[in-house]
């Protein structure tokens, strides 16, 4: 399992212009895929051009929604060098996923492996211009071509890549959000921890409702009682109370997120006094009320910090840090994409050069 | 829209023996496929041979989950003739599970159009021998070829079938069911009514943990207070209680099952008091203890009617009609069969022919 099979891509593509990278849409030349089956485990590893797939129109993943994935980025520095951000934390996330999700472990080491490999060959398609990245997306399928509710006995791992944009094309900016009341995304008991297919299905129709109205994202509550806060489309969210910073705690239906784990790590070591904790919208209110809710933002891979403006529960808008970018918010993004781009020293050793 | 290119297979395949039918396994000659976009709607549709689909390994349905799916089945007379079990209910279900995953519609007499279609060309793939029939999958991906959690750009639209073996090899049996106390499947709020991936993905894990302990399914309670029957795997359930059928009622986090409404309306028509209502596992311990409890079933296409000889609670065994085959689960199941394999008056007309 320790060879990477190669095949070059002998027509590489011309490279989308840097500065107007549509996100997710441009791929490049090379891809990282390996295969799984009962008798032989994960096995034929290789890095071959990007390109379509063929699947069985029975296989597991196309009717059952045994699929997991990451989300993760390389950066590069002022010097142009690649580096990667906490990558193995993306694997060992994987990995939980794939066993809620009855999907084989992946040697995490070995993935690792293979992505630092895919991305020397594709070094050139990391892009230059201010804020960019290249977005990697290591995913897990299960391809069995057979009908019937139970796991895959076969599946493919593969990961493929693309340049993305600045998220913000003007700089930082606050948006709003919304609290959502009639759909659930997941529940205790189910798989909301997991980056999986089934999570990102249930939550379109109320992403669709919210965009509609004119808000970014919807603030997703507790499927059980409907008051506590959970976290956002594909970030996780802070809220600064007082003097305390405030972030649902980990029960098994939000996603442990990444940037969520280095902003609570980030701010302990500034000092602050961070709780993960279950708060209600009523607590939100009351605090709100009482100008002892002053800031929220939210984090994810995709926009790092995500300062949020405004809030809407039902017919009462919650304006923050009177609708600008709150100090906090501005100060985490900083310091977390300056260590990202390599333009701050990395203290806590999360950065990892791609040789 | 009304025109069906039809791309004939050359190379048709070795029908497998009828006796030893796998379960989802062998395919007949033909699928239909059409697909969506934007500028196009529902366009491109087309019988061909049974084959791989080529799909962007960015897509949608293979990172957010964003796909639908049916189960009916085509049965094959004593006459040689082959008749559909109430296909627009199907159809008209596909739909509601598009509506919740923001997938466009379909026309269902269109697919309906297409679906008689296929199986008049692949008519020889209905098998004779007693107990088998034709399974029919029609199910819809979303095909967008980047990668982004919102609804997808494009849609695959596709019907694939194959022949199936008596669901009870050696006849009508019962099954052990085990209440499942950790996870969850679906909630309110959710999409659990809706045929999607993700409620199959969600349930992957206490199948596996049942199926280990040797049960063959679990029954699903309700999310938010963990303690009212929802549903089994692929099944709807019923309780005679007394003189008293229970079923639990549609609350949007179980799947309206076809052969569930047969029942209903089949008991209804026999003079059965049939309750579709909240019913609490407490309930059901109570009404065991007093003898009330006397007989439960599932209800599906697959099994048609499963009687259940055993149903586990936490460290409580309740056995059912003796552990063997309850009276009314025999009734309806030959009732019903002998509706879907033409041995016995439609009097509901719920069948319908291929001409
Ligand atoms: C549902 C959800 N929550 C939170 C996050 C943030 O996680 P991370 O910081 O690891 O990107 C993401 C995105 O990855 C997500 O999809
Ligand atoms: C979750 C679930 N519940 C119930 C059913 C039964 O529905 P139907 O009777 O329409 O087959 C099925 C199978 O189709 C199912 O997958």
């Amino acid at each position: 399992m320790s060879e990477i099979k190669i095949v070059r891509n002998t027509a590489p593509k011309q490279k989308p212009d840097e500065n107007n990278l549509v996100f997710g849409k441009y791929f490049t030349d090379h891809m990282f895929e390996m295969d799984w089956n009962q008798q032989q485990g994960w096995h034929d590893a290789r890095i071959v051009p990007y390109g379509p797939l063929e699947l069985s129109p029975a296989c597991t993943c196309l009717h059952y929604g045994q699929e997991t994935f990451e989300g993760m980025k390389a950066y590069r520095n002022p010097h142009g060098e690649i580096y990667l951000f906490r990558p193995m934390e993306n694997f060992k996330r994987l990995n939980r996923s794939n066993e809620r999700l009855c999907i084989p472990q992946i040697d995490e080491e070995f993935a690792l492996k293979a992505l630092l490999e895919l991305i020397k060959m594709d070094k050139d398609w990391v892009p230059h211009t201010e804020g960019t990245s290249l977005y990697i997306r290591p995913f897990v399928i299960g391809t069995e071509p057979s009908l019937g509710a139970h796991s895959s006995s076969e599946y493919k791992f593969l990961i493929i890549m693309c340049p993305v944009g600045a998220y913000y094309a003007t700089g930082l900016n606050p948006v709003s959000i919304f609290v959502e009341n009639e759909y659930v995304r997941a529940v205790r008991g189910g798989m909301g921890f997991a980056k999986t297919g089934g999570n990102y299905a249930a939550s379109l129709k109320a992403q669709d409702v919210a965009a509609e109205e004119g808000f970014s994202q919807v603030l997703w509550l507790d499927g059980v009682e409907r008051k506590y806060i959970e976290e956002v489309g594909a970030m996780n969210v802070f809220f600064v109370l007082g003097d305390e910073v405030v972030t649902p705690a980990l029960q098994g239906s939000i996603l442990p997120g990444i940037t969520r784990k280095s902003v609570i790590e980030l701010l302990s070591s500034w000092g602050y006094k961070v709780s993960e904790r279950r708060l209600s919208v009523d607590e939100l209110l009351e605090a709100y009320k009482k100008g002892n809710f002053t800031e929220m933002f939210g984090s994810g891979t995709a926009a790092v910090i995500s300062p949020v403006g405004l809030l809407r529960y039902k017919d009462i808008d919650m304006k923050l840090s009177d609708g600008k970018i709150g100090e906090l918010s501005q100060r985490l993004y900083d310091e977390l994409t300056g260590i990202q781009w390599g333009k701050c020293p990395d203290p806590f050793g999360w950065t990892m050069k791609v040789e």
